[in-house]
């Protein structure tokens, strides 16, 4: 496996992260994972620009310039020759030593980066049977907008719905729902698709801006509100979404069958558009 | 400088943190730091005890025994032959590949632990002028009981309260004071001593604990009550405390001067009780 290594294509054996780097003490770091659909990096400037927002929002300074990271991860993509896969990446703040939590100077401490491609499929078999989620109190920080590499509070979340036997959790702070542990969460209700509007208690999703984009295209009505916990369970439709989870129908939280118990009507519209659009910017995979 | 990996001690340049080491991606893994005065490692079990609770809290399995650990940090100082130092020390959940936020199977992937020392000096200047603060918004999640790598919340407050012009941050939660961006707080009113009760909205001080035996033998009532925002305005004294830290006068709040804007009387009381305590424990040094 290759790994692009700050602006370097190397073997993974040869990556050295350093104890004291940021992103290893601190958490002090961003990420992103692009899916890649034959061979085309999928909504990469949505990527890219999250990412920049959220070094502004953490007063980092980015090692390298939009074109040149954008041209390495190609690189990456094309040298690995992984048609359909998940390209995973993040910036760290450096490396700082001796330990200290104050930030460093960027001039004299320059950001890690560090990427890598797996091979990964659309999760068919989820999207048709669809997933079990158990509610979760939200006890993440106030700042989940940043996709941060402190993660641990989603970690834990995840781990607390599956020590229950769910798939994954839906995350409820004050009453309301924000978000899964890893995906934005929707619910339909008399046709109208609600979602959290973004904000600082919710990561800006990319897909959750495709799928509001083809909603408006399908004239599905979407309103950014939060869905208060009691609502999840008088929806007829829950789904998740993330760029690798694409769209996953929700058939089930905590004890409570969602609808019909299978995957309702408008996220399967939302499905097949979205793999559509896919489609039409990446071209049909073999 | 010699690292303590796992259960080898190594120069800092063979060690090798891997790319999908959960620390490094997640921030999923626990730290601690430990004063070390005269070569000995001050309060070391009640810090290894703390570790120990938050890999239950967190569901981590630790891959060495308290025994093991402690003989190994142990080894370390007397390798590095630092005096008087601090002594860091995290365990990850180790190396998880391919990336996946669940959490993996702690028979198949085992914790990585690194260790180093680096010489420290009691911040004495500091203890005599005192520091500033900021009221920063505590924005962290709600697990701030684990004393987690996942840190990007208090690195960020402390860089608020620094672009102010402060030396360290007062954070704020709903109208109540938890603590200093990585040190307890504490404030004194009439005589009696307050500070945050343990619970999840602070980390449950090693040095905290110490300073309430010594103002428990002193006689100088305390009380685990959370300061109102509004009454750090009005308290007589207020200081920090923490390992490294120890217990550091806090002189100024935003624009307001803390009593005579010098080191209030009964933080010089304790401050001269924790230095005894310490020479108690760890004989004086050179």
């Amino acid at each position: 496996m290759h790994i692009l290594w700050n602006d370097q294509i190397v073997e993974r054996e040869e990556v050295k992260i350093d104890i004291e780097d940021r992103g290893y003490q601190y958490g002090d770091g961003l990420y992103e994972v692009v899916r890649v659909y034959n061979g085309q990096l999928f909504m990469l400037e949505d990527h890219l620009n999250r990412l920049w927002t959220g070094a502004e929002k953490i007063r980092m300074t980015m090692p390298f310039s939009k074109t040149e990271l954008s041209e390495n991860l190609k690189k990456l993509v094309e040298i690995e020759a992984i048609k359909e896969g998940k390209l995973y990446f993040q910036v760290t703040r450096g490396i700082d030593s001796p330990r200290n939590h104050a930030l460093p100077d960027p001039q004299k401490v320059k950001g890690v980066l560090t990427a890598n491609i797996t091979a990964c499929e659309r999760p068919v078999g989820k999207m048709e049977a669809g997933i079990t989620v158990a509610v979760v109190p939200d006890t993440r920080w106030l700042h989940c907008d940043i996709k941060s590499l402190s993660l641990l509070g989603n970690v834990l979340s995840l781990d607390e719905a599956r020590q229950q036997g769910f798939d994954d959790a839906v995350l409820v702070r004050d009453d309301k729902v924000t978000e899964a542990s890893a995906a934005n969460f929707w619910a339909v209700k008399d046709g109208t698709v609600y979602t959290h509007p973004d904000g600082n208690l919710i990561l800006s999703g990319i897909t959750k801006k495709k799928i509001i984009e083809l909603a408006n295209e399908l004239t599905i009505p979407v309103k950014e509100e939060a869905i208060f916990e009691e609502e999840l369970f008088t929806a007829d439709e829950c789904f998740v979404s993330g760029s690798v989870t694409e769209i996953v129908p929700v058939v089930k939280i905590n004890d409570h069958v969602v609808g019909t118990g299978k995957p309702g009507k408008i996220t399967k519209q939302l499905i097949n558009a979205y793999i559509a659009s896919v489609d039409a910017e990446c071209g049909f995979s073999e």
